[in-house]
């Protein structure tokens, strides 16, 4: 990027630290920014600056806090014998979005991924273990739900958790369902997504 | 979003003013950019903050500069009887990457479209009439190259352009190429691109 004043060049530069942003979509950011008034550029430098101090992983869930808990595991009316695991906090948005869950959540913080070096003990897996004890001890019954994306390293994920707590009494584990998404068309849908509708077939009910 | 700390809301709804950035993919760039170290985050809000004070148009030619003169302006090697017009800074820095090109630019920040509700006098002209009858007097002689993108506004612009320069003395104007780009497959061409490659054809030269 030569041609352009340092500043620029550094908030270019500075872009590029974003998911999929390579050098092209950080200029055309850099560039928009720049011309935007005053405000809205102290609002984006602001709210960034805003998350250097005070935004948090909640202890107990992982999910992101302001506080010591995030705003769900200080909710004290829901199903406390229900956790749902996901990777990330966007899964805790998406499934909040859906409505209808009332338990908490545990986030791992990834999935396992020999390829990309990430294993077992990478991820929030011995809090989540605890958790369920926990609960198991106090409340005699848990669900943990398995809700890692349907992908190589998410089937891997919820198996290799299924595992760990397979047998323990009182304990359910279930996992979310994989079959062909609303609105899709049977004739263009993949082999595996077809394979998983099939075999996760359920009695119709009227 | 609900389900999101306050920061975090606010973060994704400023990284929304960016150019084709949505809520989802603000949501990944928010989450993204927390979970990096502190430095990343201070760098990136640095950079934006920078932008507030001491970049400016370049009071010439309208590119991005720190001073008063951009820093091509300020380079007296170049040809001055040449000047290539252009639509936003981001054009100079593409044509800057091409090299070769030895004369000024000028740029338009814009394109004529009645839709977007942008006329001729929402852009840069007559800095640009007056640079080149400025040129005229004192060099004798100037070529402008109209480099608009050969969009339906950008082929307006030029032509716009070419109207009003028509038949000044000693003015060369020319237009950018247009034709199939380096690597295409003419099967797969559209009849504009084509008719206009057949329409540019050139004397073959071994």
């Amino acid at each position: 990027m030569r041609a352009l004043p340092p500043k620029i060049q550094r908030l270019i530069e500075a872009f590029t630290v974003l998911p999929g942003v390579g050098e092209r979509t950080a200029s055309r950011y850099a560039l928009n920014l720049f011309y935007q008034n005053k405000e809205v550029k102290e609002e984006l430098g602001g709210a960034i600056s805003g998350l250097i101090e005070g935004v948090q992983a909640c202890v107990k869930c992982g999910h992101l806090a302001e506080g010591e808990l995030c705003q769900i595991c200080l909710d004290p009316t829901r199903d406390s014998g229900l956790i749902c695991v996901v990777e990330n906090p966007l899964d805790i948005v998406a499934l909040e979005r859906m409505g209808g869950y009332r338990g908490y959540y545990h986030v791992l913080g990834g999935l396992i991924s020999p390829l990309a070096g990430v294993g077992p003990d990478d991820l929030a897996i011995s809090t989540l273990l605890e958790r369920l004890k926990k609960q198991l001890k106090t409340g005699g019954a848990a669900e943990v739900v398995l809700a890692t994306d349907p992908s190589l390293e998410g089937e891997a994920t919820a198996n290799y958790l299924a595992q760990l707590v397979k047998d323990w009494p009182g304990l359910k584990t279930t996992r979310i369902a994989r079959g062909l998404p609303m609105g899709a068309d049977l004739e263009y849908a993949d082999e595996v997504t077809l394979a998983r509708a099939f075999e996760g077939r359920d009695v119709y009910k009227n």
